[in-house]
């Protein structure tokens, strides 16, 4: 690994803004990790995932009144989440305040007020044609977090997100080839370093303005190499150009060691997605019975990583 | 007015994308509008505001992954909606989707998921504590779009909140001084022209990225001197820097002809504003008794715009 990406990955980290919650952060990681590891008694670790969703926001100014945003819905890592937890996986969810939640992506915006009614002496009611959904999604939502196989951690700031990554990867390395990293959040390549950031709000003054963003260190890399070397690492391509959308993916799992990048293009991205490995591209498609293309996305991909499992050896945990 | 910034203007919306359902929204405020004239059988207007709210976000790229955002919670068009509605005014709330809602500050984020617990067979309950503030909100908020006096009007990117202040102003001027414009949203101060925007994602590539940003055309001088010249116009200043703040509203009054421009700092803007006109600075702070100090500077601007009715003359209705 080059050392120059390390040093500009730790100058990254040193300079950000201390991130809130960090101690409470890293204990309920730890003890989500925990509960997974074989114990003396016999029990098998059984796999887990950390799903990242949503997109990172890059503030512009110190007290943050403008930000840059990277749109992302969160469905993708909402509708995985499910999927892998269906699967039997233990789940991280890290995702951005506000995007898509497992289980309740079929709600409409804003459903307290349009799922609710008034019913008079100020109670409310569920309107009849929302009521399956809604008590469905809030049903399924609980039972998940319930079952302790989800964890979900929300971030707004490029900041925050890469923080809570990398207490995460820190701790799941301890499954080895048992975890997985399916990094579907929409991460900022640029950023205004917080040392240079202006203080206060930008002044609009007379004429255009010129703003220089520095580029985001690849913490791919140091994921892959440093930070949880043995997990089966899955990162994703969006483009909304599709003739540079594979050489950008291939391009990718080559130089970050990632073992399967999904490239997908904007407008098609619910419908198909193509998986480059180190054994080629692999296009995957739902077919007309599947509801999401997570689900025969997730499928491979947990095949692909039982194979990565059974090629590890005898130290490796097989569930 | 300046020729130059009417061009400018005309210029920004001949180039901004097409507004989704305008005829729609035409006809929505059109008829809310209509119904506050004053009839035949002598019913008096009612006194109509319309209040903006939260941020516009600025597109970076046309099949938009990218863009910049102007943080606003919406807690200030929210609140000054349920303080306006006290007052009797009829109330156009364009508001940013996903922002504070009014009769609905005080929930938490994610009300659904927050405040509702599954209570077996796949049925649903609010949890206790959670109760009275959730059949408050639904009733309160539901009570007011059915009152036929709140106009709820959604927007995402500043091409759609400008096209939609435009159709509300070019409407609300009917009723000469009885409405009023408080602008309270945070409005991009630069934007990329839609023109000269990119079609596809921006790549990454190496290094860093410099970007340039062309000005928003003043849309306030429009507003005040073209689109409603009768209107009652109030605009918000924020600045993190307290030191520039007055400075900068005083400026703004007298560049765009604004009856008051509400001063506020980023830090103590839940306490106190301090409202510039063109009597001088008054301190409008809340008192131990106001839940909000939009309290006392809806009370302090609804007393303004009634000596400004009454300064009107007699073809001026008067509620």
């Amino acid at each position: 690994m080059d050392a120059v990406e390390v040093r500009n990955a730790e100058t990254f980290f040193a300079s950000a803004p201390p991130l809130r919650d960090r101690d409470a952060i890293v204990a309920k990681v730890e003890e989500f990790v925990q509960r997974r590891l074989p114990t003396a008694s016999g029990n098998r670790a059984s796999r887990m995932v950390c799903i990242t969703s949503g997109g990172t926001t890059v503030p512009l100014e110190r007290k943050c009144v403008r930000f840059i945003d990277n749109f992302s819905s969160g469905h993708r890592g909402a509708a995985s989440t499910e999927c892998f937890m269906k699967a039997g996986y233990s789940v991280i969810f890290i995702n951005r305040r506000g995007t898509a939640q497992p289980f309740c992506r079929f709600l409409p915006e804003d459903p307290l007020l349009t799922c609710f009614e008034p019913a008079g002496d100020n109670l409310i009611q569920l309107i009849p044609s929302h009521a399956v959904a809604v008590q469905k999604a809030v049903t399924e939502y609980h039972s998940a977090l319930n079952s302790g196989h989800l964890l979900n951690l929300p971030y707004t700031t490029l900041f925050e997100y890469l923080e809570i990554l990398k207490i995460v990867s820190l701790s799941l390395r301890q499954l080895q080839r048992n975890c997985m990293f399916y990094l579907a959040a929409a991460v900022s390549d640029f950023y205004v370093p917080w040392q240079s950031m202006v203080e206060h709000k930008i002044q609009s003054g007379v004429g255009p303005m010129a703003m220089e963003l520095a580029q985001v260190p690849k913490m791919l890399m140091l994921l892959r190499h440093l930070w949880a070397p043995e997990a089966f690492c899955v990162s994703f391509k969006l483009e909304t150009d599709v003739k540079i959308l594979i050489k950008k993916a291939q391009a990718a799992r080559e130089k970050y060691g990632m073992h399967a990048v999904v490239a997908n293009e904007l407008e098609t991205r619910k419908q198909k997605v193509i998986v480059v490995t180190n054994e080629g591209q692999v296009l995957v498609e739902k077919d007309a019975s599947q509801a999401d293309v997570e689900i025969p996305l997730v499928d491979f991909l947990i095949a692909q990583q039982t194979s990565y499992i059974e090629a590890g050896g005898a130290n490796v945990l097989v569930v």
